[in-house]
């Protein structure tokens, strides 16, 4: 048994900071680094890079929608080839800076407002698959484990790693309740090592109604934006490492093989 | 005896459209595409590589300063390592949407003021030449005839092609006459069409103040921002090849060797 | 009988130029200028309020969506307070660059997807409103007639300008066909005319179905961003003129009073 | 005697924050709040400006250069009327979203490279000096006391507000020591309290090398950014009311006359 561990990193933009990159690389396997339209700007993303690198964590893009004041979250129309060309940009952006420090790009996983209408939404999730054919077939995409955009992928031939929250509470049909359900978002930490042990070991997670749902997972997701979140990626971490459960990088794990 | 004709292209931003890059890319053999950064979006870079690719122009990435607003023609002052990770971000970002569409990179151009600015100084030359070394050291330099970062990239063992400006006035040291310099800009379409030949058939030019200087050339820029400039365009090529000069991209032609 | 005709003006940004402001100002009454959020900038602001006061034409101000890539023409989602924060941003922001040169505003008109959104959307309008009623509770607001947004701004006190549009179909209730319907825009200029007449003089208009519909208004929409524009608002202005239509600006005319 | 203590606030952008605005408010007596070109955006300067006058603190504007990623501290090169309008929109666009919650402006005070350009650069200092007296006459600028801008504002007929920083360092003419001189910069909280006393009780200031100037002043700033300001701010002030100065608002005090 073998689970990644993702953080998304590199969200500061100029003197702006955000998140405890440094505090939490060590415990994660994969980071996901923002692109610059979102979040990041070229500095921080050479930096980041480079941090991963020291610390032997895989690096994937994070791209998201051109809106920084909004940091990705709102949902943005788009007209066709607009999600696909706005990802080919920052993919490669961020693949290029990598290349300059001797680091290849692992993964894509697209970021917030993006991230949840790929998921679903056969067009978006059609144009972030032309991304990634376009500009690398052997990149893993992360996407929603259960999603009509995983099996999309997977039926394009694409390397997919299924990804879950332990920090956010599930429904029923396998997605996340929206954050504006009580209890959407779990904050206590014994209960995300708790689940994220359900997730990594057995592929089943409780739904906030309190059934038992199966979800096939590759990589958990660890949110690094809150503070003393490296704590819980440790906690997480050790709890999976002591289970005997190996903690790899999604592109080194044989996962990620669609 | 070859020479290679490049113009700026890819400048439209949104709805808004600069140039007629449709118009133009017939007579030319190496089209410098803008990145997003001061002009240029991720939709805009795809049509204009695809239309390139369907005239067999070779395509290369032409990076400038962060700033839409001022259309990368202002100075901005820029901290070790900006210059070097905005060009990584930009051409990465370009070679990514071309990728996609089965086109390569074949040169890289700065743009504006961060063209004038790393001819001359070190600093910014170096990271010009970094960044290229940096993503793919067999991209070719486009700079300034004579300059020191010509020079710089050469030793470094990049591949250079000096570029000559047929409508600007040169002074006495090969360096070009600032714009607020009486004549410096010249308008006269038979007179560029001659400036061209002297260029590229016998790699000389004559100065604001009468003189004649050596300037060796792989390379002329097309200026596509003026209405009618198609037909200038038409017109160099034409004498040219009349002239039993090959008309050839620079990367093709044997040029660009550094 | 009277009415104002207003254009979208200083739509330009940097060194992209749209629309032929000059030529079409002369034949208009009020001016709706961008305000550097989904096209504009302050230098192109300057100067069209410059424009506008030599031909004596009234300024509004014309604000969207942060979204030069996509000219505020593309839904954002925003969250509360967002759209009424970025309206009197942009209202302010006009608001001083007018009056360093002695113009007062007139008038407020949201652009492209803010415009479709505020006619209908109430938790829109009264963002909308409510950054009119801070910011100068004498500003006319400029809105779809009939719409839901017209009838609050009233019920708020407002000054209210309702408009149509000449060169767009109607559907039954007094909505605009979506773009997407074969015949939504109007591009026979004679038509055009005829219907800018039809509004002015008889407060109806006929719908995409072959019915007529009742449609007070107090000023019509003149689209500058065709080429040719100037002529058909010459045409329409002439048209409306010989008829014995005083074309007045909305806060002259007695319009706009809610 | 009496002295304005001023601080930089409302320099978050988005989802990313800077600086303990709320800690320090309780201690200053003006606020200069950027206007989301180098810094803020529409909800943070709406929040900015009731958090002031929740605690009755003056509001000014803070406005800089169009680049959020360099922070408006690197030079950039603008083309004459272009400072003056980007002053007078950012200038606008606060005054708007102040006005809206009741409040009035009582200043501007440009931030980064463009408050050191402007303090000494005659066209800068023109432009400021217009765009204020463009927009309202009656605020004060705020500006390095002993600057060629102090000077033209006052013979231009405007209120002046002279500024010291009791964390920098001075040198002989009264000019601030550049950063990367070693000592630039004050860290010691018991030197700059002092220093702070000196400037206000004494008008008087120690140069880097050891001499003593004459530095009338009419208001500190006290710098915001680092962790822990608000209690340098708070010792600043309570040493001064100790003393027997009365820290006012520049506008309230009978300073800024000119």
């Amino acid at each position: 048994m073998r689970i990644d561990l993702n953080c998304d990193m590199g969200e500061s933009f100029g003197v702006y900071r955000i998140g405890e990159d440094d505090k939490i690389i060590p415990y994660i396997t994969s980071a996901n680094i923002a692109c610059g339209y979102h979040a990041g700007d070229p500095m921080v993303m050479a930096t980041t890079v480079v941090l991963a690198r020291q610390h032997r964590v895989a690096v994937g893009a994070h791209p998201g929608y051109p809106d920084l004041m909004g940091y990705g979250r709102r949902s943005l129309e788009t007209f066709p080839g607009e999600i696909k060309n706005y990802l080919l940009y920052q993919i490669g952006a961020l693949g290029a800076v990598a290349k300059s420090v001797g680091v290849s790009l692992q993964h894509v996983k697209p970021h917030g407002a993006l991230y949840n209408l790929s998921a679903d939404d056969e067009r978006a999730a059609s144009e972030l698959i032309e991304a990634i054919k376009g500009y690398d077939p052997e990149l893993i995409l992360v996407t929603l484990a259960g999603s009509r955009c995983a099996q999309m992928a997977i039926d394009a031939g694409l390397r997919v790693a299924r990804e879950a929250f332990p920090d956010r509470a599930y429904l029923q049909g396998g997605r996340l309740a929206p954050r504006t359900l009580p209890g959407a978002v779990i904050h206590d930490r014994d209960t995300v090592r708790e689940r994220a042990m359900e997730l990594a070991a057995r592929g089943k997670i409780s739904t906030l109604d309190g059934n038992e749902i199966t979800l096939e997972v590759d990589t958990l997701c660890i949110h690094g934006d809150t503070p003393g979140a490296w704590e819980l990626a440790a906690a997480v971490r050790e709890a999976l490492e002591t289970a005997g459960i190996q903690v790899l990088a999604m592109g080194q794990s044989g996962h990620g093989e669609g």
